[in-house]
């Protein structure tokens, strides 16, 4: 089945049959990014939602010359500068490909064709600004109330994907510790 | 008319027919707070969207025995512990009312029947959810991004009813500074 992937993670939105599922192959497109390249860079419009086929993107925000990761984007996971996408102002940041990646992409406006299209489809773009919002606020609340010790085990039981494939100075900045304090963290907690 | 508050809100969102509005009249409840009573409390599950018809809320976490504010509701505005209300998990923080308050109330069922009604509320929750993403994405970048002088400069602009109504003490910990800083900001820009 073509879009195999992309159509499994919506179902975990909301069930769709196939004759809601046909409406989107003609909306959607391919692109590719080599690794290093760019998705969305600060002064640009986001316009469009990706769904990640193979690869890995990280979004960050370049402050005095130093990288802060918000986050990291997986294969089989949505990705966009979600805040540039819904308020149509430009990007603060950077979504970068940290390998060759292949993504499907959807432009608002034929995003906006399907929630118009059936109730379905409004519902899952609900959901879907829903889960975003959960994730970012998780992200606030854990700044505030975990130390940089609960954020890195949380990481490491919630997305132990990141710590599999991501360089150890991006897992720093994603807690919010220098790369030295996280190999501190990491000694505490596993040379016992 | 009955509810023109509340109506006039949602209608920000999204333009509904009389029809629609009379589905809302029988679904909402409304509830009083006095001074310092609060809406939710960390370990309790939030089950409801509240609308503020009158009065004053603030949300904050408390750690180590320091008061941390995520953000004010004023009336006309909409208020919930959203995580909570998304998530089915318990409430980390505390909504307490500053002022005695009035406010309408739809639980989590009812608002659903609504969504599940028509093609306007679902598309109406979405845009709701949207919003309320870009606000929490907005203060997240803003801590990030900004100087503490920028972030009240920020709400002297966009939230001016803010620093009318609120005690120096809660704005100092809204914008993530002490009260002292706070007048030393204030004493820079104002007092030239």
């Amino acid at each position: 089945m073509a879009h195999k992937n992309i159509r499994d993670a919506l179902s975990s939105f909301e069930q769709f049959e196939d004759k809601e599922w046909e409406k989107v192959a003609p909306l959607i497109e391919i692109k590719t990014f080599d690794k290093g390249e760019f998705y969305i860079q600060p002064g640009q419009y986001c316009q469009d939602i990706a769904f990640i086929e193979e690869g890995l993107f990280n979004y960050y925000y370049m402050i005095e010359g130093v990288k802060h990761i918000r986050q990291f984007f997986f294969y089989n996971n949505f990705m966009s500068n979600y805040p540039s996408f819904l308020s149509f102002q430009k990007s603060k940041s950077y979504i970068q490909a940290l390998e060759d990646s292949r993504i499907t992409t959807i432009s608002r406006n034929n995003l906006h064709k399907l929630y118009n299209s059936s109730m379905v489809w409004q519902s899952l773009g609900r959901k879907m600004a829903e889960r975003m919002y959960l994730t970012i606020s998780e992200k606030h609340d854990s700044f505030l109330l975990d130390s940089p010790e609960d954020r890195f085990l949380k990481l490491y039981s919630e997305r132990p994907k990141v710590l599999m494939n991501v360089p150890q100075h991006m897992i720093a900045s994603f807690i919010g510790v220098t790369p030295e304090a996280l190999s501190r963290i990491k000694k505490r907690l596993f040379n016992k």
